[in-house]
Protein backbone atom coordinates (compact mmCIF):
# COMPACT_ATOMS: atom_id res chain seq x y z
CA UNK A 1 0.00 0.00 0.00
CA UNK A 2 1.09 3.28 -0.41
CA UNK A 3 1.78 6.04 1.66
CA UNK A 4 -0.70 9.36 1.30
CA UNK A 5 1.01 12.13 -0.44
CA UNK A 6 2.04 14.09 2.87
CA UNK A 7 2.08 11.90 5.16
CA UNK A 8 6.20 11.37 5.42
CA UNK A 9 9.17 14.26 5.96
CA UNK A 10 12.31 13.73 4.86
CA UNK A 11 14.89 15.47 7.23
CA UNK A 12 18.50 15.24 7.86
CA UNK A 13 19.63 13.42 11.83
CA UNK A 14 23.07 12.31 13.69
CA UNK A 15 23.12 8.71 14.33
CA UNK A 16 25.19 6.92 17.32
CA UNK A 17 25.76 3.61 16.69
CA UNK A 18 27.99 2.32 19.20
CA UNK A 19 30.09 5.27 19.44
CA UNK A 20 29.92 5.76 15.79
CA UNK A 21 28.49 9.12 14.67
CA UNK A 22 27.00 10.07 11.37
CA UNK A 23 24.57 12.16 9.67
CA UNK A 24 21.44 10.12 8.01
CA UNK A 25 18.50 11.10 6.29
CA UNK A 26 15.21 9.87 8.40
CA UNK A 27 11.53 9.23 7.29
CA UNK A 28 9.32 11.14 10.38
CA UNK A 29 5.59 10.58 10.10
CA UNK A 30 3.88 13.89 9.44
CA UNK A 31 1.83 15.81 12.05
CA UNK A 32 0.30 18.60 11.00
CA UNK A 33 -2.86 20.52 12.99
CA UNK A 34 -6.20 19.92 10.74
CA UNK A 35 -9.14 22.43 12.13
CA UNK A 36 -13.04 21.12 11.22
CA UNK A 37 -15.60 23.66 10.97
CA UNK A 38 -18.85 23.68 10.62
CA UNK A 39 -21.19 26.15 8.56
CA UNK A 40 -17.67 28.44 9.25
CA UNK A 41 -17.47 28.56 12.54
CA UNK A 42 -14.44 26.85 14.07
CA UNK A 43 -15.29 23.07 15.83
CA UNK A 44 -12.27 21.51 16.89
CA UNK A 45 -8.75 20.97 16.11
CA UNK A 46 -6.86 18.30 16.00
CA UNK A 47 -3.07 16.94 15.15
CA UNK A 48 -3.23 14.26 12.40
CA UNK A 49 -1.01 13.03 10.23
CA UNK A 50 -2.09 14.64 6.55
CA UNK A 51 -3.95 12.60 4.30
CA UNK A 52 -7.65 11.51 4.01
CA UNK A 53 -8.76 14.50 5.54
CA UNK A 54 -12.14 14.20 4.77
CA UNK A 55 -12.78 11.07 6.45
CA UNK A 56 -10.77 12.05 9.52
CA UNK A 57 -13.59 15.10 9.66
CA UNK A 58 -16.91 12.59 8.71
CA UNK A 59 -15.43 9.76 10.76
CA UNK A 60 -15.02 12.50 13.84
CA UNK A 61 -18.19 13.72 13.25
CA UNK A 62 -20.03 10.23 13.24
CA UNK A 63 -17.83 9.32 16.44
CA UNK A 64 -18.40 12.24 18.76
CA UNK A 65 -21.73 11.58 18.06
CA UNK A 66 -22.49 14.76 16.46
CA UNK A 67 -23.75 13.28 13.70
CA UNK A 68 -25.73 9.75 13.27
CA UNK A 69 -25.11 9.54 9.67
CA UNK A 70 -24.21 10.37 6.52
CA UNK A 71 -26.83 11.94 5.30
CA UNK A 72 -26.47 14.95 7.42
CA UNK A 73 -23.65 15.92 5.70
CA UNK A 74 -24.66 18.82 2.97
CA UNK A 75 -21.06 19.75 2.41
CA UNK A 76 -17.97 18.42 3.03
CA UNK A 77 -14.41 19.85 1.21
CA UNK A 78 -11.23 20.94 2.52
CA UNK A 79 -10.76 24.69 2.28
CA UNK A 80 -9.22 26.47 -0.87
CA UNK A 81 -5.15 27.05 -0.89
CA UNK A 82 -4.07 30.61 0.40
CA UNK A 83 -1.20 31.92 -1.17
CA UNK A 84 0.28 28.89 -2.61
CA UNK A 85 -0.08 26.75 0.69
CA UNK A 86 -2.02 23.64 1.31
CA UNK A 87 -5.32 23.96 3.41
CA UNK A 88 -5.17 22.28 6.85
CA UNK A 89 -8.56 23.47 7.17
CA UNK A 90 -11.96 21.12 6.59
CA UNK A 91 -15.45 22.85 5.83
CA UNK A 92 -18.33 20.99 6.89
CA UNK A 93 -22.26 22.22 5.62
CA UNK A 94 -24.55 20.22 8.18
CA UNK A 95 -28.61 19.73 6.74
CA UNK A 96 -29.58 20.50 9.99
CA UNK A 97 -29.63 24.32 9.99
CA UNK A 98 -30.65 24.31 14.00
CA UNK A 99 -26.92 23.62 14.74
CA UNK A 100 -24.76 25.21 17.65
CA UNK A 101 -21.31 25.04 18.07
CA UNK A 102 -21.43 25.77 21.29
CA UNK A 103 -23.61 23.05 21.76
CA UNK A 104 -21.43 20.63 20.54
CA UNK A 105 -17.92 21.62 22.44
CA UNK A 106 -19.78 20.75 25.72
CA UNK A 107 -20.47 16.97 24.55
CA UNK A 108 -16.79 16.76 24.37
CA UNK A 109 -14.76 14.18 26.18
CA UNK A 110 -11.62 13.88 27.64
CA UNK A 111 -8.96 12.04 26.03
CA UNK A 112 -7.01 9.21 27.74
CA UNK A 113 -3.83 10.07 25.93
CA UNK A 114 -3.65 13.90 26.30
CA UNK A 115 -5.52 15.39 29.17
CA UNK A 116 -6.60 18.15 27.44
CA UNK A 117 -9.89 18.59 25.98
CA UNK A 118 -12.95 20.99 26.13
CA UNK A 119 -15.14 19.66 28.54
CA UNK A 120 -16.54 21.04 31.97
CA UNK A 121 -17.56 17.88 33.90
CA UNK A 122 -17.33 14.54 34.61
CA UNK A 123 -21.00 13.69 34.11
CA UNK A 124 -21.21 13.89 30.65
CA UNK A 125 -17.85 11.53 29.37
CA UNK A 126 -20.20 9.29 27.64
CA UNK A 127 -21.09 10.21 23.70
CA UNK A 128 -24.76 10.55 23.96
CA UNK A 129 -26.87 7.91 21.44
CA UNK A 130 -24.54 4.71 21.73
CA UNK A 131 -25.99 1.43 20.92
CA UNK A 132 -25.82 -2.32 21.27
CA UNK A 133 -23.85 -3.93 17.93
CA UNK A 134 -25.19 -6.48 16.25
CA UNK A 135 -25.53 -9.25 18.19
CA UNK A 136 -25.68 -11.78 14.79
CA UNK A 137 -22.12 -11.39 13.97
CA UNK A 138 -19.57 -14.14 14.49
CA UNK A 139 -15.97 -14.52 13.36
CA UNK A 140 -14.11 -17.98 13.81
CA UNK A 141 -11.20 -17.28 16.36
CA UNK A 142 -8.87 -19.22 13.65
CA UNK A 143 -9.64 -16.11 11.19
CA UNK A 144 -9.40 -13.52 13.89
CA UNK A 145 -5.45 -14.70 14.40
CA UNK A 146 -4.11 -14.22 11.05
CA UNK A 147 -5.49 -10.52 11.03
CA UNK A 148 -2.74 -8.43 13.15
CA UNK A 149 -0.31 -10.30 10.10
CA UNK A 150 -2.61 -8.96 7.63
CA UNK A 151 -2.43 -5.06 9.13
CA UNK A 152 1.36 -5.43 9.43
CA UNK A 153 1.82 -6.74 5.83
CA UNK A 154 -0.29 -3.12 5.02
CA UNK A 155 1.34 -0.36 6.98
CA UNK A 156 3.18 1.21 4.32
CA UNK A 157 3.37 4.55 6.37
CA UNK A 158 4.76 2.81 9.54
CA UNK A 159 7.26 1.01 7.90
CA UNK A 160 9.37 4.11 6.89
CA UNK A 161 8.87 5.66 9.72
CA UNK A 162 8.07 3.74 12.74
CA UNK A 163 5.75 6.05 14.10
CA UNK A 164 2.33 5.78 13.41
CA UNK A 165 -1.07 3.79 14.43
CA UNK A 166 -3.30 1.97 12.58
CA UNK A 167 -6.86 0.71 12.69
CA UNK A 168 -7.85 -1.94 10.26
CA UNK A 169 -11.04 -3.42 8.89
CA UNK A 170 -12.23 -6.55 8.57
CA UNK A 171 -15.03 -8.54 7.50
CA UNK A 172 -15.84 -12.26 8.57
CA UNK A 173 -13.66 -13.81 6.54
CA UNK A 174 -10.58 -11.97 7.60
CA UNK A 175 -10.39 -10.20 3.97
CA UNK A 176 -8.44 -6.99 4.74
CA UNK A 177 -11.62 -3.75 4.00
CA UNK A 178 -9.45 -0.98 4.76
CA UNK A 179 -6.52 0.71 6.52
CA UNK A 180 -5.76 3.99 7.89
CA UNK A 181 -2.92 5.47 9.65
CA UNK A 182 -2.45 8.39 11.36
CA UNK A 183 -0.28 9.48 14.53
CA UNK A 184 -3.27 9.62 16.63
CA UNK A 185 -4.60 6.39 17.77
CA UNK A 186 -7.88 8.11 17.74
CA UNK A 187 -7.88 9.66 14.04
CA UNK A 188 -6.93 6.41 12.67
CA UNK A 189 -10.30 5.06 13.86
CA UNK A 190 -12.18 8.19 12.90
CA UNK A 191 -10.33 7.73 9.41
CA UNK A 192 -12.06 4.20 8.94
CA UNK A 193 -15.24 5.71 10.25
CA UNK A 194 -15.31 8.15 7.84
CA UNK A 195 -14.16 6.23 5.45
CA UNK A 196 -17.62 3.91 6.03
CA UNK A 197 -19.54 7.15 5.73
CA UNK A 198 -18.21 8.66 3.00
CA UNK A 199 -18.18 5.30 1.24
CA UNK A 200 -22.34 4.66 2.13
CA UNK A 201 -21.07 1.33 4.17
CA UNK A 202 -21.85 2.79 7.48
CA UNK A 203 -23.19 1.10 10.14
CA UNK A 204 -20.20 -1.30 10.12
CA UNK A 205 -22.41 -4.11 11.67
CA UNK A 206 -20.36 -7.10 10.36
CA UNK A 207 -16.88 -5.57 10.63
CA UNK A 208 -14.35 -6.23 13.07
CA UNK A 209 -11.99 -3.65 14.13
CA UNK A 210 -8.03 -4.28 14.84
CA UNK A 211 -6.25 -1.37 16.22
CA UNK A 212 -2.44 -1.32 16.78
CA UNK A 213 -2.27 0.07 20.02
CA UNK A 214 -4.37 -0.03 23.33
CA UNK A 215 -8.54 -0.39 23.48
CA UNK A 216 -8.93 2.73 25.60
CA UNK A 217 -12.42 3.78 26.39
CA UNK A 218 -11.92 6.82 23.63
CA UNK A 219 -11.71 3.79 21.05
CA UNK A 220 -14.50 1.57 22.43
CA UNK A 221 -16.63 4.46 22.49
CA UNK A 222 -15.90 5.22 18.98
CA UNK A 223 -16.15 1.42 17.80
CA UNK A 224 -19.31 1.87 18.86
CA UNK A 225 -20.63 4.94 17.76
CA UNK A 226 -19.46 3.60 13.93
CA UNK A 227 -22.02 0.20 15.10
CA UNK A 228 -18.60 -2.16 15.02
CA UNK A 229 -19.07 -5.57 16.87
CA UNK A 230 -15.83 -6.85 17.39
CA UNK A 231 -12.57 -4.50 18.22
CA UNK A 232 -9.84 -5.99 19.40
CA UNK A 233 -5.79 -5.03 19.83
CA UNK A 234 -2.32 -6.45 20.02
CA UNK A 235 -1.83 -4.70 23.29
CA UNK A 236 -3.77 -3.98 27.18
CA UNK A 237 -7.82 -2.54 27.10
CA UNK A 238 -7.98 -0.19 30.57
CA UNK A 239 -10.87 -1.21 32.99
CA UNK A 240 -13.28 1.46 31.83
CA UNK A 241 -13.05 0.25 28.15
CA UNK A 242 -13.67 -2.60 29.91
CA UNK A 243 -16.53 -1.36 31.76
CA UNK A 244 -18.00 0.26 28.46
CA UNK A 245 -17.52 -2.63 26.18
CA UNK A 246 -18.98 -4.99 29.17
CA UNK A 247 -21.94 -2.80 29.53
CA UNK A 248 -22.81 -2.17 25.64
CA UNK A 249 -21.87 -6.27 24.41
CA UNK A 250 -19.21 -5.42 22.17
CA UNK A 251 -16.55 -8.04 21.93
CA UNK A 252 -13.66 -6.54 23.67
CA UNK A 253 -10.55 -8.48 22.28
CA UNK A 254 -6.99 -7.80 23.52
CA UNK A 255 -3.70 -9.52 23.53
CA UNK A 256 -4.16 -10.67 19.84
CA UNK A 257 -0.38 -12.43 19.37
CA UNK A 258 0.18 -15.02 17.84
CA UNK A 259 -2.18 -18.23 18.46
CA UNK A 260 -3.28 -16.69 21.66
CA UNK A 261 -5.87 -13.75 22.55
CA UNK A 262 -7.90 -12.22 25.72
CA UNK A 263 -11.62 -12.36 25.12
CA UNK A 264 -13.47 -9.08 27.76
CA UNK A 265 -16.04 -9.10 26.81
CA UNK A 266 -19.26 -10.43 24.74
CA UNK A 267 -17.08 -13.69 23.96
CA UNK A 268 -19.94 -15.76 22.10
CA UNK A 269 -19.30 -13.47 18.72
CA UNK A 270 -15.58 -15.84 17.94
CA UNK A 271 -16.48 -18.88 20.60
CA UNK A 272 -17.51 -22.12 19.42
CA UNK B 1 9.04 -0.02 42.62
CA UNK B 2 4.82 -0.92 44.16
CA UNK B 3 2.03 0.24 41.77
CA UNK B 4 -0.30 3.18 43.28
CA UNK B 5 -3.17 2.35 44.68
CA UNK B 6 -5.99 1.89 42.42
CA UNK B 7 -4.07 2.03 39.32
CA UNK B 8 -4.93 -1.66 38.57
CA UNK B 9 -8.47 -3.55 38.47
CA UNK B 10 -8.56 -7.24 38.58
CA UNK B 11 -11.74 -9.07 36.13
CA UNK B 12 -12.48 -12.09 35.00
CA UNK B 13 -11.60 -12.68 31.35
CA UNK B 14 -12.00 -16.35 28.93
CA UNK B 15 -8.29 -16.99 27.47
CA UNK B 16 -8.49 -18.53 23.72
CA UNK B 17 -5.18 -19.90 23.65
CA UNK B 18 -4.57 -22.04 20.42
CA UNK B 19 -7.77 -23.63 20.19
CA UNK B 20 -8.04 -24.12 24.39
CA UNK B 21 -10.41 -22.00 25.91
CA UNK B 22 -10.54 -20.83 29.93
CA UNK B 23 -11.30 -18.57 32.27
CA UNK B 24 -8.67 -16.41 33.95
CA UNK B 25 -7.83 -13.76 36.32
CA UNK B 26 -6.37 -10.23 34.43
CA UNK B 27 -4.94 -6.95 35.84
CA UNK B 28 -6.42 -4.28 33.94
CA UNK B 29 -4.71 -0.52 33.79
CA UNK B 30 -6.74 1.76 35.70
CA UNK B 31 -8.50 4.31 33.87
CA UNK B 32 -10.96 6.77 35.08
CA UNK B 33 -11.42 10.90 34.59
CA UNK B 34 -10.31 13.02 36.42
CA UNK B 35 -11.37 16.69 36.87
CA UNK B 36 -9.28 19.68 37.84
CA UNK B 37 -10.87 23.05 38.89
CA UNK B 38 -9.71 26.30 39.43
CA UNK B 39 -11.59 28.24 42.29
CA UNK B 40 -14.45 25.72 41.83
CA UNK B 41 -14.99 26.24 38.43
CA UNK B 42 -14.00 23.18 35.74
CA UNK B 43 -11.33 23.61 33.48
CA UNK B 44 -11.42 20.03 32.29
CA UNK B 45 -11.09 16.62 32.28
CA UNK B 46 -8.57 14.24 31.69
CA UNK B 47 -8.93 10.43 31.20
CA UNK B 48 -5.88 9.11 33.47
CA UNK B 49 -4.62 6.25 36.04
CA UNK B 50 -5.34 7.25 39.47
CA UNK B 51 -2.45 7.74 41.52
CA UNK B 52 -0.51 11.03 41.92
CA UNK B 53 -3.26 13.10 41.24
CA UNK B 54 -1.75 16.13 42.54
CA UNK B 55 1.24 15.48 41.08
CA UNK B 56 -0.85 15.32 37.46
CA UNK B 57 -2.70 18.27 37.96
CA UNK B 58 0.13 20.48 39.15
CA UNK B 59 2.10 19.26 36.11
CA UNK B 60 -0.98 19.67 33.96
CA UNK B 61 -0.98 23.50 34.85
CA UNK B 62 2.41 23.92 34.59
CA UNK B 63 2.85 22.20 31.24
CA UNK B 64 0.07 23.65 29.57
CA UNK B 65 1.02 27.75 30.12
CA UNK B 66 -1.50 27.95 32.75
CA UNK B 67 1.00 28.53 35.88
CA UNK B 68 5.00 29.32 35.62
CA UNK B 69 5.65 28.20 38.72
CA UNK B 70 4.50 26.33 42.00
CA UNK B 71 4.15 29.52 43.83
CA UNK B 72 1.10 30.37 41.95
CA UNK B 73 -0.51 27.64 43.50
CA UNK B 74 -2.36 28.79 46.38
CA UNK B 75 -4.07 25.59 47.51
CA UNK B 76 -4.08 21.85 45.67
CA UNK B 77 -6.33 19.04 47.42
CA UNK B 78 -8.13 16.33 46.13
CA UNK B 79 -11.69 17.17 46.80
CA UNK B 80 -13.64 15.64 49.77
CA UNK B 81 -15.41 12.02 49.61
CA UNK B 82 -18.88 12.06 48.85
CA UNK B 83 -21.27 8.93 49.38
CA UNK B 84 -17.86 7.03 50.88
CA UNK B 85 -16.66 7.18 46.65
CA UNK B 86 -13.36 8.59 46.46
CA UNK B 87 -13.33 11.61 44.56
CA UNK B 88 -12.14 12.15 41.11
CA UNK B 89 -12.27 16.09 41.50
CA UNK B 90 -8.50 18.02 41.93
CA UNK B 91 -9.54 21.25 43.27
CA UNK B 92 -6.78 24.17 42.89
CA UNK B 93 -6.94 27.83 44.32
CA UNK B 94 -4.24 30.02 42.35
CA UNK B 95 -2.97 33.29 44.12
CA UNK B 96 -3.94 35.34 41.11
CA UNK B 97 -7.28 36.41 41.26
CA UNK B 98 -7.24 37.62 37.86
CA UNK B 99 -7.77 34.06 36.44
CA UNK B 100 -10.28 33.89 34.06
CA UNK B 101 -11.46 29.94 33.03
CA UNK B 102 -12.74 31.29 30.00
CA UNK B 103 -9.50 32.37 28.37
CA UNK B 104 -7.61 29.30 29.77
CA UNK B 105 -9.75 27.38 27.87
CA UNK B 106 -9.59 29.04 24.50
CA UNK B 107 -5.47 28.64 24.96
CA UNK B 108 -6.11 24.79 25.04
CA UNK B 109 -4.10 23.35 21.92
CA UNK B 110 -5.35 19.86 20.24
CA UNK B 111 -3.51 16.26 20.91
CA UNK B 112 -2.37 14.34 18.18
CA UNK B 113 -3.70 11.15 19.82
CA UNK B 114 -7.41 11.97 20.40
CA UNK B 115 -8.50 14.20 17.83
CA UNK B 116 -10.72 16.39 20.72
CA UNK B 117 -10.15 19.84 22.29
CA UNK B 118 -11.60 23.38 23.06
CA UNK B 119 -9.45 24.60 20.89
CA UNK B 120 -10.61 27.14 17.97
CA UNK B 121 -8.20 28.11 15.93
CA UNK B 122 -4.89 26.63 14.28
CA UNK B 123 -3.11 30.29 14.71
CA UNK B 124 -2.97 29.24 18.34
CA UNK B 125 -1.88 25.23 18.72
CA UNK B 126 1.55 26.61 20.67
CA UNK B 127 1.33 27.02 24.25
CA UNK B 128 2.47 30.81 25.40
CA UNK B 129 6.06 31.12 27.24
CA UNK B 130 7.85 28.42 26.16
CA UNK B 131 11.79 29.32 26.25
CA UNK B 132 14.65 27.59 25.18
CA UNK B 133 16.35 25.05 27.67
CA UNK B 134 19.29 25.23 29.55
CA UNK B 135 22.25 25.17 27.06
CA UNK B 136 25.16 24.01 30.00
CA UNK B 137 23.32 20.61 30.88
CA UNK B 138 25.27 17.53 28.90
CA UNK B 139 25.33 13.63 28.92
CA UNK B 140 27.25 11.13 27.81
CA UNK B 141 26.19 9.14 24.94
CA UNK B 142 26.97 6.07 26.96
CA UNK B 143 24.20 6.99 29.94
CA UNK B 144 21.54 7.68 27.58
CA UNK B 145 21.92 4.28 26.62
CA UNK B 146 21.87 2.49 29.72
CA UNK B 147 18.33 4.87 30.44
CA UNK B 148 16.03 2.72 28.42
CA UNK B 149 16.69 -0.32 30.66
CA UNK B 150 16.79 1.26 34.30
CA UNK B 151 13.33 2.50 33.36
CA UNK B 152 11.98 -1.07 32.63
CA UNK B 153 13.21 -2.53 35.32
CA UNK B 154 10.97 0.64 37.38
CA UNK B 155 8.09 0.00 35.65
CA UNK B 156 5.83 -1.50 38.21
CA UNK B 157 2.26 -1.33 36.33
CA UNK B 158 3.37 -1.89 33.48
CA UNK B 159 4.99 -4.83 34.16
CA UNK B 160 1.50 -6.29 35.74
CA UNK B 161 -1.26 -4.93 33.34
CA UNK B 162 0.79 -4.38 29.58
CA UNK B 163 -0.82 -1.47 29.26
CA UNK B 164 0.45 2.04 30.94
CA UNK B 165 2.98 4.69 29.01
CA UNK B 166 5.71 5.88 31.72
CA UNK B 167 7.81 8.68 32.08
CA UNK B 168 10.83 8.78 33.93
CA UNK B 169 13.76 11.52 35.20
CA UNK B 170 17.18 10.86 35.09
CA UNK B 171 19.76 13.38 36.19
CA UNK B 172 23.73 13.79 34.16
CA UNK B 173 25.29 10.54 35.59
CA UNK B 174 22.04 8.44 34.35
CA UNK B 175 20.73 7.70 38.00
CA UNK B 176 16.57 7.72 37.89
CA UNK B 177 14.97 10.15 39.72
CA UNK B 178 11.27 9.64 39.30
CA UNK B 179 9.43 7.74 37.59
CA UNK B 180 5.45 7.73 36.98
CA UNK B 181 3.27 5.53 35.01
CA UNK B 182 -0.11 6.46 33.21
CA UNK B 183 -2.84 4.99 30.46
CA UNK B 184 -1.99 8.63 29.02
CA UNK B 185 1.49 9.17 27.84
CA UNK B 186 0.33 13.11 28.31
CA UNK B 187 -0.33 12.28 31.93
CA UNK B 188 2.52 10.63 32.72
CA UNK B 189 4.93 13.77 31.84
CA UNK B 190 2.40 15.89 33.60
CA UNK B 191 2.74 13.96 36.89
CA UNK B 192 6.28 14.34 36.40
CA UNK B 193 6.17 18.05 35.79
CA UNK B 194 4.14 18.38 38.87
CA UNK B 195 6.38 16.22 40.88
CA UNK B 196 8.93 18.77 40.58
CA UNK B 197 6.49 21.54 41.05
CA UNK B 198 5.41 19.88 44.27
CA UNK B 199 9.04 18.74 45.12
CA UNK B 200 10.02 22.42 44.27
CA UNK B 201 12.60 21.14 41.68
CA UNK B 202 10.87 22.98 38.95
CA UNK B 203 12.76 24.30 36.27
CA UNK B 204 14.66 20.89 35.91
CA UNK B 205 16.82 22.14 33.75
CA UNK B 206 19.59 19.50 34.78
CA UNK B 207 17.82 16.44 33.79
CA UNK B 208 17.12 14.10 30.91
CA UNK B 209 13.38 13.27 30.70
CA UNK B 210 12.61 9.41 29.11
CA UNK B 211 9.57 8.87 27.68
CA UNK B 212 8.18 4.99 26.67
CA UNK B 213 5.96 5.95 23.57
CA UNK B 214 6.15 8.59 20.80
CA UNK B 215 7.43 12.08 21.07
CA UNK B 216 5.05 14.12 19.18
CA UNK B 217 4.55 17.69 19.38
CA UNK B 218 3.00 18.01 22.68
CA UNK B 219 5.40 15.46 24.71
CA UNK B 220 7.81 17.86 23.20
CA UNK B 221 5.80 21.35 24.74
CA UNK B 222 5.52 19.64 27.84
CA UNK B 223 9.31 19.12 28.08
CA UNK B 224 9.84 22.72 27.38
CA UNK B 225 7.26 24.19 29.63
CA UNK B 226 9.19 21.95 32.17
CA UNK B 227 12.62 23.68 31.66
CA UNK B 228 13.73 20.08 30.50
CA UNK B 229 17.08 19.86 27.85
CA UNK B 230 17.04 16.37 26.49
CA UNK B 231 13.70 14.37 25.82
CA UNK B 232 14.38 11.34 24.91
CA UNK B 233 12.34 8.30 23.31
CA UNK B 234 12.88 4.51 22.65
CA UNK B 235 10.34 5.24 19.08
CA UNK B 236 9.97 7.86 16.66
CA UNK B 237 9.25 11.02 17.11
CA UNK B 238 6.80 13.32 14.77
CA UNK B 239 7.80 16.24 12.09
CA UNK B 240 6.03 18.66 14.19
CA UNK B 241 7.89 17.31 17.15
CA UNK B 242 11.17 18.10 15.43
CA UNK B 243 10.58 21.20 14.27
CA UNK B 244 9.66 22.62 17.56
CA UNK B 245 12.56 20.99 19.40
CA UNK B 246 14.72 22.54 16.37
CA UNK B 247 12.98 25.65 16.64
CA UNK B 248 14.27 26.36 20.59
CA UNK B 249 17.13 24.34 20.85
CA UNK B 250 15.68 20.81 22.79
CA UNK B 251 18.04 17.82 22.38
CA UNK B 252 15.66 15.49 20.87
CA UNK B 253 16.65 11.75 20.67
CA UNK B 254 14.54 9.09 19.27
CA UNK B 255 14.57 4.86 18.59
CA UNK B 256 17.09 5.25 22.10
CA UNK B 257 17.32 1.33 21.91
CA UNK B 258 20.32 -1.11 23.19
CA UNK B 259 23.48 0.47 22.05
CA UNK B 260 22.43 2.97 19.32
CA UNK B 261 19.73 6.09 18.83
CA UNK B 262 19.37 9.12 16.65
CA UNK B 263 19.72 12.80 17.33
CA UNK B 264 16.93 14.81 15.70
CA UNK B 265 18.33 18.14 17.02
CA UNK B 266 20.73 19.90 19.40
CA UNK B 267 23.06 17.15 19.67
CA UNK B 268 25.84 19.13 21.15
CA UNK B 269 24.17 18.31 24.62
CA UNK B 270 25.06 14.40 24.34
CA UNK B 271 27.94 14.57 21.51
CA UNK B 272 31.69 14.62 22.06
Amino acid sequence: MRAPERSIELTQVTEWDDGRVRAVQDSLAAEEPMEIRIGGIPLTVTMRTPGNDLELAAGFLLTEGIIESGEQIAGLRIKAPENGMKSNVVEVELKDTDFECGDLQRNFYAASSCGICGKASINAIRVRGLRQPDRGFRVDAEVLCRMPEALRAEQAVFSQTGGLHAAALFDASGQLIALREDIGRHNAVDKIAGWAVLEKKFPLAQHVLLVSGRGGFEIVQKALAAGIPILASVSAPSSLAVKLARELGLTLIGFLRGRRFVIYSSGFRCLP
